[in-house]
């Protein structure tokens, strides 16, 4: 029985929510939308979320926005898999800095690079402002790599934390960024594609970008 | 005995990490970075956040980045004063959806209105980068004011997530924005000014830009 109802759109951070839903074994429906026919600002889904962007999980405790804040709570439904450290301890505070830096630091250059039309209407001014997002970009890339090079997860055992950053490595594949210097962050993404939760959700967006 | 130390910048989100300090009456030291120095680039500064950027709390738990996952460590220590809801229980989740919003939606935005050079390198496209931000914003600040229009604070009680929303709007009036349809946001600003600890965060961001 379907238990939530997830808001996604291809090419997303909704990817990392599919991968965490599908890891913690919660029966969801997934609503697709399309960001280029600009659906999240139509006023059906103002509605679900005013402000107009995905992800959105609608469960039975209520509407929960930002992925940060999902991530939490599908965490929290399947406290067996420790899909995370609860993040009110001590043990969940550095987690809690991961999550702020991969969405509040790392998506919005990603966003700069790849979608630089919402950040100005202007044709040259996107090129410049994608331009210089790619010369940011391998700074984070740097601390992440150094980070994965031991060939583990992100933590001491898989997390969701591990889906969030093969949502970035995806992302930042379909830019002009040179990815070769980044051999351990490869291998994770590699070796999350062998993990069957990521496979279904890999899947599910496919279909859904159909 | 001082407890803690924070790096901070004067009119960066560190003044939301200040106000928590002094309302949670932890002691600590500050180290005020000079941003338009760029001494958040400097190695020795690096070596403190290799991300360069403030706020860092140093604790005797370790060195903890972003603002979120700061505001739960100072939270925690002080759980009598209830500064926030603890992130791990359903209660948390939608304060932790609000953190998000707030350091990965609306911050950008500031950034981008205010700071536009760090977002290109090119005078006549900073200038439009910010006039669009300008335009993105107003959506932002009318959910806050419909949220802040009872006159009461963000949630139920006091919490850290008005300390966020005090600098949020500070930062918000060094722009171009028309701030005349925020009467509720201005005074929750007016009313925050009057709390104590957040008069004792202001002027110890005074003295630290000086």
């Amino acid at each position: 029985m379907t238990e939530v109802t997830l808001y996604a759109a291809p090419r997303a951070c909704s990817l990392v929510t599919l991968i965490a839903l599908e890891a913690a074994g919660i029966a969801y429906r997934a609503i697709w939308l399309n960001l280029v026919a600009r659906e999240q600002r139509e006023p059906g889904y103002l509605a679900v979320n005013p402000r107009g962007k995905v992800p959105v999980l609608i469960t039975p405790q209520g509407t929960i926005t930002e992925n940060a804040a999902i991530l939490a709570w599908i965490a929290g439904r399947a406290p067996k898999k420790r899909l995370l450290p609860d993040l009110g301890t001590a043990e969940g505070v550095p987690v809690l800095s991961d999550l702020a830096w991969f969405s509040s630091g790392i998506h919005p250059l990603l966003t700069r690079m790849l979608v630089p039309q919402r950040i100005t209407d202007d044709a040259e001014c996107q090129r410049l402002v994608a331009e210089y997002a790619a010369k940011l970009l391998p700074d984070e890339f740097a601390l992440i790599e150094e980070r994965l090079s031991g060939g583990g997860w992100w933590l001491d055992q898989w997390s969701l934390l591990d889906g969030y950053l093969f949502w970035i490595w995806n992302r930042a594949m379909a830019g002009p960024l040179d990815l070769s210097p980044y051999r351990a962050f490869a291998d994770h993404a590699r070796r999350m594609l062998q993990e069957p939760p990521v496979a279904r959700a890999v899947e599910a967006e496919r279909r859904g970008a159909n």
